[in-house]
C-alpha cells in the first residue's frame, strides 16, 4: 500500500551522514516511502522498482534547509538601517515596525510577502518570532500553512524595559494572551505549531518567566528565545537577574532551558564555559546567526567549540539582523565570519568547512524538528531539487564541488522543486 | 547636433557627489549629451526638451559599478576551494587553473562565461587581470570589445617562485611576450585597453621588473597589481626584497607606484604607515577586496584609514579570491568586514557606511578611469536601470531606504538597462 507519499527520485544526491561526513551520491536513488526516507541507493532495490519514478537527471537532490531562528514582522525592513547595535537597533528599527502588527490588514499584507519568499526559498523548517499580538500571530500562522512549509511560529512575550506603544501591560495581561491564543492555534493547523516565545531577558519580568513557565507545562510547547547576542546585552543581563549565575541561567531558573523542555537559544556569541556547560549537559539547541552578528556588530560565536563539544547546533538567518531568508547565505557567512574570527580574534579555533556549514543547515538544525535534515533511513522526506546548469563553468567538477559551488552562487531561481514530509510544495 | 548618445532619462535618480554625500532626486531627469553626462534636474531645462526622453517611472537610475580587482581565468573555480590561505590557495588551485588557458579554445570557452556574467552585472568597468599567455589575452580582450564593457586587461607576468607549469622562462621572454601582446592589442579596440600586470613581486625578478618599467614609459600604460595582502605574503616579501624600506617600495623604485603611471593596487589589508604615506602622496588607487580577504582569512584593510585621509579607494571582487562578480555584494561586504574589524580588532576605525560603499562601487573606483561614476555635468554617462518591484514591501521607503535595501537584496535580474558612454548596452 503505497500513496502519494511514496516515490522515487533519481538524480545527483548529497546529504550529511553527521556533522564530519557529507555523503555524494551521483545518479543515485532515494526512496521516500508513506513521507518517510527510505535511504539513498547506487542501484534501485527490487521493492521499490515499482514506486512511481522522478528523473531529475543532473539536478542534485539534497535535504531540505532548516532556518532556527528568523522574525517575521522584520522580514519589511530587511536590508534596511543596520548602523545600530543590538540595543539601540530594537529601539530604533524594531519595536516601532513590530508595533505595526497590531493592524491586521497591516500584517496580513507583510506576512504574505515573507510567507511567499519563504516559500521560494530553499528552507524547509523554520522557528519562527511574530510579535507580541495574538490575533497577527494567528495570521501569520494561517499563512505559513498554507506554503506547505513545517513551522513553528510563537507569539513574543515583552513586558518590561520596551516602549509604552510595544510592551504588555503586565505579565498577567501577557500570560493570558498567550493562552488565549495557544487555544486558538494548538490543535489548528497540519504544517504549523506553536512555541513558546519571551523575547530576551530584558523584555521579561520574572514573574512573566514563572507564567510562562507554567504554560509550557501545561502546553507541553518547546520554547525559543536569545542568549548572549551582544556585550551590552549580556552586561544589561547582570545586572538585571544579579541572582542568575549566568544569562542562560536567567532561563534555566524558570525551566526554560533545554532539558525535557525543548529550547531553542539564537546566537550564543558571547556564551560562558559555564553557560556552553549547561548548554550541552541540557541539549539546548544553538541557532548560529552569523550574518545577523555581523550586521549589528556584536561579534562571531564560537562554533568551532560547540562542533567540537558534538552541542545542538543549527543556522539561522535571523532577518532583519540578517538582511535575507537564505540559509544557503547564512552556510557561507558562517564560514566568513569563522574566518575572521580565526584570523582577527583566536587563531586556536579553525574555520567552519563546507561540509560543515552544511551539516549545520541542513541535520544539524533538522534535529529540532526530530529526525529531519538528512536522508539517512526514517528521515522525515523534506528534500530540495537544485539546478545549477544556468551557472556554466568549463571545466568538470565533482559532486561534492558543485555542491560547494551552489551554496556560494545559487539563489532562489535554482532551486527547482521543494518537498516536506514526502508532499511537493513546487 | 545631437546623436544617439543623447537623451533624457527620468526616473527615481542616486548619484555620489562626493565620499561622503550621496545625492538622491525622485523623478528627475538625467541628461546625456554626446556620451557625457549634463546633469540631474528636478525640472528639465528648457534647452533639452527636445531631447528623446526614456520615462523609467518608479526604476532607479544609478551611476554603472566599478570593480578595481578581478581575474578572468579564475571566474571558473569561484564559489570552490577557499579553504586555503593566499599562497597555498594560489599554488593548488590558481596556477594550474590558470595554465590551462594556453589552450585557446578552453580560453574561449571560459572567458566567454566570464563575459557573459559581467556583461549582465551592474559592472560598467573593471580592471581585469587575464594569465601569462599573450594569445589567450587577446582572446579576452575580443570577447571583452563584444560586450560594451569598458575595461582594462593585463596580460600577467611571472618569471619566479611559481611552479614550473605556469612561469615564463625568463625576464627577456616575459618581456618579450608582453610587447609582442601590446603590440597586437595597442590599438585593436574601441572598448578595452592594455593595462601593465606584474602579478606581484614574489612573482617578478628585479629584471624583469625593470623591463616593465621600461615597457610602462615605452606604452604609456597603467600598471596594476597586488600590495600587502597577506600576512605571509608581506614576510616573503620582506626576505626577497632586503632593499625595499616596504611592500610598495618594491614596486616604486621601479617607478610604478603611481605618480605620473596610473597605478591601482589590490587589496592593502597590512600596509604600513610608511607604505600609506607614499600611496597617498602618489595618487595609488587602492583597489578593496573584502570578500577576498575574507575568503583567505587574509583580514581586513583599514578603510576607514583610507577614507579619512582621502585616499583613491574602489572597490575589487577578486574573483576567485571573491566568489563573485557583483560590486553590489562588494559595497555589502565592505561594511560587513569593517564591522568585524571594528569589534574584534580595533574600535577606533569606524564601520563603512553604506553612503562611502556606494561612493567606492562608483565614484571612487571610476576615477581610475577618468570623469566616471558620478552623473555629475562632464561625467562619461555609465549608468543603470535598476527595478525594485521585485522586491515587494508593505510599508513607504524614501528613495535613499529604496537604494539601501536594492544593495543588500538585489540580483542581476534587478538590473534593467546598463550604458557606458552613453551607448545602451541592454
Amino acid at each position: 500500500m503505497t500513496g502519494d507519499k511514496s516515490f522515487v527520485l533519481k538524480g545527483d544526491i548529497c546529504y550529511s551522514e553527521d556533522r564530519n561526513l557529507l555523503r555524494t551520491v551521483e545518479q543515485g536513488y532515494l526512496v521516500c516511502l508513506e513521507g518517510k526516507s527510505e535511504g539513498v541507493f547506487k542501484e534501485l532495490p527490487e521493492q521499490f522498482v515499482n514506486l512511481p519514478l522522478t528523473d531529475c537527471g543532473d539536478q542534485m537532490i539534497i535535504p531540505g534547509l532548516i532556518d532556527l531562528h528568523i522574525h517575521a514582522p522584520q522580514f519589511s525592513f530587511r536590508g534596511l538601517h543596520m548602523d545600530l547595535e543590538l540595543l539601540d537597533w530594537l529601539n530604533t528599527n524594531t519595536f516601532p515596525e513590530e508595533a505595526r502588527y497590531k493592524d491586521l490588514d497591516y500584517a496580513k499584507k507583510a506576512y504574505q510577502i515573507f510567507a511567499d519568499a519563504m516559500k521560494k526559498s530553499g528552507t524547509t523548517r523554520a522557528c519562527i518570532f511574530a510579535t507580541i499580538h495574538g490575533p497577527a500571530t494567528e495570521v501569520l500562522m494561517d499563512i505559513m500553512e498554507e506554503t506547505g512549509l513545517k513551522t513553528m511560529v510563537g507569539k513574543v512575550n515583552m513586558d518590561r524595559n520596551s516602549p509604552e506603544y510595544y510592551c504588555e501591560n503586565s505579565a498577567a495581561e501577557s500570560a493570558r494572551d498567550t493562552e488565549a491564543w495557544l487555544e486558538h492555534v494548538m490543535l489548528k493547523y497540519t504544517n504549523v505549531s506553536p512555541i513558546l516565545t519571551p523575547r530576551f531577558i530584558p523584555s521579561c519580568t520574572d514573574e512573566l518567566m514563572e507564567r510562562l513557565s507554567g504554560i509550557q507545562k501545561k502546553y507541553r510547547i518547546p520554547v525559543q528565545s536569545h542568549l548572549s547576542e551582544n556585550l551590552s546585552e549580556v552586561e544589561w543581563v547582570k545586572g538585571l537577574c544579579p541572582a542568575s549565575r549566568f544569562y542562560g541561567d536567567a532561563y534555566d531558573q524558570f525551566g526554560m532551558f533545554g532539558g525535557k523542555v525543548k529550547t531553542v537559544m539564537a546566537h550564543c556569541v558571547y556564551s560562558s564555559k559555564t553557560e556552553i556547560g549547561l548548554m550541552k549537559e541540557r541539549g539546548v539547541f544553538i541557532a548560529h546567526c552569523p550574518q545577523s552578528n555581523i550586521n549589528l556588530a556584536s561579534g562571531v560565536a564560537p562554533v568551532r567549540t560547540y562542533l567540537e563539544q558534538e552541542m545542538n547546533i543549527g543556522l539561522g538567518t535571523d532577518v532583519a539582523g540578517g538582511s535575507g531568508e537564505s540559509i544557503f547565505r547564512a552556510m557561507v557567512d558562517a564560514i566568513s565570519a569563522s574566518k575572521l574570527r580565526w584570523r582577527l580574534l583566536d587563531e586556536s579555533l579553525k574555520p567552519v568547512t563546507v561540509e560543515e556549514a552544511f551539516y549545520m543547515g541542513t541535520l544539524g538544525g533538522g534535529a529540532f524538528f526530530g529526525k529531519v535534515g538528512s536522508f539517512l533511513k526514517g528521515y522525515e522526506f523534506d528534500a530540495l531539487i537544485l539546478d545549477d546548469s544556468s551557472l556554466p563553468h568549463p571545466q568538470a567538477l565533482s559532486l561534492k564541488e558543485r555542491l560547494e559551488r551552489f551554496i556560494y552562487l545559487s539563489d532562489d531561481r535554482h532551486i527547482k522543486g521543494k518537498f516536506t514530509e514526502g508532499s511537493r510544495i513546487f
